[in-house]
């Protein structure tokens, strides 16, 4: 179960007008599971995102990339997305390519546009040729049942070691006018983002140019999916895409408006309201740990030092044991590879308990409070630099037995 | 039980003229066990060393590199090495400071020398205070068994979460001669050595002039403790520490000769010897794998990747299953931050077989035979980059349900 986050109730999910959704089971790896997800949009639309830096990066991402910079060569608006689970389309090579390629062709064919008008996604076991045939012949039937409200089996239909649906919705006042937003996402293991997520998807009913769309993906991906890790795993096949419809009432166009803050607000908490939920989910996770590094000289080293916990498997299972063995804690933080940091000067808290005081145990830090902090399910990690202004947030979770259990089993 | 290792035989172990051994039950952290270690070296003994690079560095690591940099202002050779386990006196500020300083000043009265002749360095649990003045009430007790016949128990006295001691010998001709040589290490956790490892000691009979054992532990640590982790936790107390006594017949005293080559040679293969126990013995685990990385640009991008594969949860918890689910390698490749890395002429092999061919699925990979392979104790993981001649090699351990429970129960 994720911690601390409920199943989303279907009636909560809001449906955003311009957007329709219909799903398969097309038998991709199992039978009797949904795994093909079809998202429809107005001719109105706009669509941004941001992708995986993995090397590997799947084919499905080198198409979807393509198409979206052949946005600018006016090849037409972005009409549907495709995703589908079991198969990451990932170190498959040329034919993996191809098999994207047939997808967007399929689906074009079917919602009569262009091939370019498309953009795939996949998931899955990687190394595999993804099973085309099967997913092209699951596509009708998507087809078929595309609606505005179909909010919560299309969190259901990208799930992969998932143990719940994620998805969440949002209103907000734009000059006086509500724009609603909903959005899903997927994932419990590998991992760490970097640009993106797994998978995410944000939908909302205002009309947004292209440039303000790719300046705000951008945005809210670096203040929510950009900053969550469960292993330091870099998926190759992470993406998270940015939808305005165009069909509701609300229009901006500049960044440097009070609609745009505005906006940029909803669409940020509720960015990290999905990110936050992969982390809940995450694989055998059991507490969700916020780890904040303040005081810094740059952004940059305040991640380095929060990744650096946030990664260390002695960290982490030490959160899962609730045992304050806070010493790794500053272990991680000497690695971190913040080669100036003078440590003398370090503090360091969990929740509101002072534990490290300039470098050393806080004199006043009684073990009992430690134990007590470290029983709760929800934990911030504090670590102030004492060398600047800077900060940096990252969410992670601990690593269980059931971590190893689940990535033991996965394929088997 | 470590991988293919079997406990050392204590008759194995070969006397090293020049060095005593001695250990004492100290009560550091628990009652009757072996924790203090004193090493007696002759007034002949050169003594060089590589450290941690974790800006926590513990107490006993600031005091031993002062004191080994305090050697060129002739202070006296250095006469002894001290040891405990139980606390890792780190994240202790200047009280911690203060006991290791105490420790050698302690030591030296009772050896009739100066405390900085002393080398002091402790392993254990971080961000507790050292009970100095148990540590310093057992040193008499080490002093009265100190014998050169006593590299077993030294083994012992400084295990911690190690399931069995680790030591090796080893005799090298130089020169026509014979140089004896003997080393320990100990280590189980927090293991990704940077610059040096956990602990790790080797001494040596020959007479070595401080110039070229500074150049050879460089070297040493370079190609076997600096190329192993466990779970990327670099530790705040990393020491690896080579001795020649001076009390044998073969002198080395210039790195540009035959007899340097004979002698690097045996005590880089005697290093490896010693890491790859560590790596064997790792907190639970229940495979050696070796990654070795080939036809890189450079080195650097070369253990880049290693280390990316040695430490991704991901690929560790499928080897740990036998579950060749190697897509996860290549996710790992491509996360490692070679940002101009061209996967698509990349290879991968596990074992002799080849598994991923020009960065997709070898068209001629069965499945069954990557099985073959993931079912043996020790697997080669082999990448080539066809993008230059470099090659690096690192060593590691899968990652098992009981890393998650000795980590979670340690200070239990």
């Amino acid at each position: 179960m994720a911690v601390n986050s409920p199943i989303p109730v279907a009636a909560d999910l809001k449906p955003v007008a311009g957007i329709r959704l219909g799903h398969a089971e097309a038998g991709i790896r199992k039978a009797n599971r949904k795994d093909v997800l079809v998202m429809e949009l107005a001719p109105t639309a706009t669509v941004a995102g941001v992708f995986t830096t993995n090397r590997f990066c799947a084919a499905p991402v080198q198409v979807a990339k393509a198409h979206l910079e052949s946005l600018h060569m006016a090849s037409g608006p972005i009409r549907a997305l495709v995703v589908n689970t079991g198969n990451a389309n990932a170190g498959t090579g040329d034919a993996g390519l191809a098999a994207a390629n047939k997808t967007c062709a399929a689906l074009a064919e079917l919602l009569g546009c262009e091939a370019s008008q498309i953009l795939p996604f996949s998931t899955g076991v990687i190394l595999e040729q993804l099973p085309v045939d099967r997913l092209v012949a699951g596509l009708p039937q998507a087809i078929a049942n595309l609606q505005e409200d179909n909010w919560f089996r299309a969190a259901e239909s990208i799930m992969t070691t998932d143990t719940q649906p994620k998805a969440a919705s949002a209103t907000v006042q734009v000059g006086g006018r509500t724009v609603t937003m909903t959005g899903i996402s997927k994932g419990a293991g590998m991992i760490k983002p970097n640009m993106a997520t797994m998978l995410g998807y944000l939908a909302m009913d205002a009309k947004v140019s292209q440039a303000v769309l790719d300046h705000l993906v951008k945005q809210a991906a670096d203040q929510s999916f950009n900053c969550i890790t469960i292993d330091g795993d870099t998926s190759t096949n992470d993406s998270f895409m940015l939808i305005a419809t165009g069909a509701g009432s609300v229009e901006v166009s500049e960044i440097d408006s009070p609609e745009y803050e505005q906006l940029a607000q909803a669409v940020i908490a509720l960015s990290q309201k999905l990110a936050h939920m992969i982390i809940r989910d995450g694989e055998g996770a059991t507490k969700f740990m916020t780890i904040a590094v303040e005081q810094g000289h740059d952004v940059e080293e305040c991640r380095k030092i929060a990744y650096s916990i946030a990664h260390s498997p002695l960290v982490k299972t030490a959160f899962f044991a609730s045992d304050p063995n806070l010493g790794r804690i500053l272990a991680a933080i000497g690695y971190a590879g913040v080669t100036d940091l003078d440590v003398s000067k370090l503090n360091l808290y969990l929740d509101d308990v002072w534990v490290a005081k300039n470098g050393g145990r806080n004199p006043d830090y009684q073990e009992a409070d430690g134990q007590r902090v470290m029983q709760q399910s929800e934990i911030t990690i504090r670590v102030k630099l004492a060398r600047g202004e800077a900060q940096a947030t990252v969410w992670t979770c601990d690593l269980s037995h059931d971590y190893v259990s689940i990535n033991a089993d996965y394929r088997s």
